[in-house]
């Protein structure tokens, strides 16, 4: 392999091109995989992870990475580059063939361990499982190496950059907001209703309103699509090929509208790198917490505002004249943004959804730290349920085993959700300091100066930097919960006639 | 690389998930792949290509398969399978890594040449970057090496143990039975009708329809699928995840009627395949000519035949009362069988369409051996027309720039559509020799008793035995065209109502 940039950048754009088929293989297994092929594809899927690994721990894409780190006549974009492939090579090359393997075997065998756990409800089937499964990710922590914080290793992997010393202060400083906002909401004198019970929203007409919704949006559909699946997810294979899912419940059309408008922020920072990264490292988000709050702003910020849904509310309502009968703006907006303690973190609402990741959180440290016996999680799990929200789960399956993050040993995966809500309502302030009148542009159904401003700060930046140095750069400010509580409190005081 | 066969046989599971991949990329490009994601596709198959001609001349590779070779050991499946990698690995090897790439850039030339040569409908565009793409060929073909006849290196690549002197005195005496019996139809005094114009077969129904079809002959929806596209074909990844498409025309249900049962002949060998041999290169055809047996014997000699209508047509006036009002079984049966000769390849009926293939053959001999000046090839193409069906090409479009085949420099393709026409009348005749009351069973709609056979004695002998070898012990002889005009004599007597 030459010492050359381009030899390198030819070695970065296969690498770049395996992981694109990656995600069309990851893609079609959960839209278009006849239900036969799951083994030949779990075959397929192995195979090429296998050869995206082996190509990118080759001691000789490592001499030329060493060797291209020292060349002063490299441009920034190019240096950036090399720092990012540098440290996805190193983390792969420390970690011993040995325990990549034992790895996988044991999230197989938790996998299956949890699913059978849920099935009979008990979280003691699943302990022996998440028990290897601990051992081998502190084992995988120590390879990568820390400073002393394990759990900084396995962050790492999700969140570059982020710490956990950095991490905590924030994160609980934010539950002890949340608490009594949760409460005050609990107790204010005005309720927000449901949507009536019992109406049928047609799935065609359900499919074709989220297209609109993502024309809206900018989404480009012609450098995308949008399919079904059961779980909504963004995947695809490159910034012109962005493919997102959705889930169409006719009994409730909350669940398509809004993993649509989600899923539409993780494509449109898809869609919205550089033309001159395409192929390289650069061509992605540098954190998941970033990624994420882009689907957080435009699903939440942007997607159950009020002037949001004045613009898009008389449109749905001739989609559903017979669903949506009677049914008027304030009832509608209420129902998309009612706040309920409840035992699912992935049904909780904006002023709740962050407590459930501080548990999690919280109880990863300690697994991690090995400072929890793993009889006490379910307990731990419950307790924390009751002093943070106020529910206790009924059984393990509406607890502590509802996840399958665990099973799949994803320690340090958890926070960048909360980061993404973070982070996005920072932004989302920035954006309205940096356009005129963006509520009147949403209010109007004009989405693309949002759009086109996340675009040029956030999208086109790619890999460039560390998703706080870029928060820094563009809101004036790192990691703070400032702004998102100060979003709630304005929202939800509103909302429910209470000063929160 | 270990001297085991376990080693080498999981070199050869990586090869064919590759291949797999490959498969889906290819498919998923024909099917749903955004507009603007063409140059990412291309990327990505170029470089999985890539990879596959990598892992496939690896030396390391080249030396077990030299010691298996001369294993005795080793069990007959495992023999054939060193031998069918073998043979696949030693052509890869000896075609010079400059040659590939430059008949890569001459391909892609060539591509384009042929459509701004179809859009001014002159051969003298596209002349320049065929006279390449034939040096090219010619060169590779010695890399290759033969015994003197450079076309047989060629089909070796399509047609694996067939040769020039095998088959043209099959294909030439094919030709003159074939020449006075289309003759014989046209003054025949009986005609047959077309179905009647201007009626419109609603694209959903035809949908439907087309999914009963699949469903009828077997083919497994549940290891395999059906989608659209513009040009029909057959892919997938896998034994268990065989994907065929088809395309619908409301003007006429013929194309996919047709379509769908030609591809299911493939896809039912592609499923057919034995358990024991996937991810191997024994879960292959033996020969392209054998695959299109497969789909011929469906489409023509079942899905045009009077017994697969008996049942059928009931079911497809159902489908569309309107357009089949006043519109019998025997007037469909006509339409679906009427013989005339025409211009274009792949809109010939049966009789004529090997004669397509002859005129074909004919000057791809010509061609590879340099015995045609390249602008001559119009009027050479012209006089056969004439000559073989007595029609003339008005202009080149319509006559030698009809089909994409040359400008992909595939010289040795054509004649395995003739080769899969003649293997499937020989094979249907051993089917009724095998199956007590064949016609009966299609009759009443029951296609399972021919699919069974087929794969029993076809499909799950995958690539063992080379494919006329594999005929020979199946039909009791080898490469024949008695079976076939027998077949025509007897079906197209009895429509047209003369003696052929």
């Amino acid at each position: 392999m030459d010492r050359t940039f381009p030899a390198l950048l030819a070695r970065m754009q296969e690498l770049k091109d395996l992981n694109g088929v990656i995600g069309l293989a990851t893609w079609d297994q959960e839209t278009y995989l006849p239900a036969k092929a799951s083994d030949a594809r779990a075959h397929q899927l192995s195979t090429l992870q296998g050869l995206y690994h082996e190509r990118l721990v080759d001691p000789r894409l490592g001499e030329v990475l060493a060797w291209a780190a020292s060349r002063s006549e490299l441009d920034a974009d190019q240096r950036a580059m090399v720092r990012v492939l540098t440290h996805e090579r190193d983390r792969a090359v420390r970690v011993p063939q040995a325990l990549v393997k034992a790895l996988a075997e044991a999230q197989s065998r938790a996998l299956n361990a949890w699913r059978q756990a849920r099935k009979e409800k008990r979280f003691a089937l699943f302990q022996p499982a998440l028990a290897r499964l601990l051992q081998l990710r502190r084992e995988q922590a120590d390879a990568y190496g820390h400073d002393g914080e394990r759990y900084d290793a396995l962050l790492e992997g999700y969140e570059p950059g982020m710490r956990v010393s950095r991490l905590t202060p924030v994160l609980t400083a934010l539950r002890d907001a949340l608490i009594p906002m949760v409460a005050a909401i609990g107790s204010a004198p005005r309720k927000v209703a449901d949507l009536p019970e019992g109406r049928r929203f047609d799935a065609e007409a359900q499919w074709r309103f989220s297209l609109k919704l993502l024309e809206a949006t900018g989404f480009d559909l012609e450098a995308g699509r949008q399919d079904r699946s059961i779980h909504p997810f963004t995947g695809g294979t490159h910034p012109r090929d962005v493919r997102l899912t959705t889930r169409i419940d006719e009994a409730n059309p909350l669940n398509a509208l809004f993993s649509t408008i989600h899923e539409a922020g993780h494509g449109l920072y898809e869609q919205g790198f550089d033309e001159a990264h395409y192929r390289t490292p650069l061509a992605a988000s540098p954190s998941m917490g970033l990624h994420e709050s882009q689907s957080r702003l435009w699903e939440n910020v942007v997607g159950r505002s009020r002037a949001f849904w004045e613009h898009f509310f008389p449109a749905l309502g001739e989609s559903f004249p017979e669903a949506l009968s009677g049914v008027g703006l304030d009832t509608f907006l209420g129902a998309v943004n009612r706040v309920s303690p409840s035992l699912i973190r992935t049904e909780a609402d904006e002023v709740t959804y962050n407590l459930h990741i501080v548990l999690r959180y919280e109880l990863e440290l300690l697994l991690i730290h090995d400072e929890l016996p793993l009889e006490d999680v379910p307990a731990a799990w419950n307790e924390r349920m009751r002093r943070y929200l106020g529910v206790t789960p009924p059984d393990d399956v509406l607890g502590v085993l509802q996840d399958i993050h665990w099973s799949w040993g994803e320690f340090g995966y958890f926070p960048t959700y909360a980061l993404g809500n973070l982070y996005s309502a920072s932004l989302y302030r920035a954006a309205e300091r940096a356009i005129p009148e963006l509520t009147g542009h949403i209010r109007r159904g004009e989405l693309l100066p949002l759009r086109d401003w996340l675009r040029d700060n956030i999208h086109r930046e790619g890999y460039r930097v560390p998703a706080e140095e870029l928060i820094r750069k563009v809101t004036g400010q790192g990691l703070t919960d400032a702004d998102f509580l100060s979003y709630l409190k304005g929202k939800y005081g509103a909302l429910y006639g209470v000063s929160l």
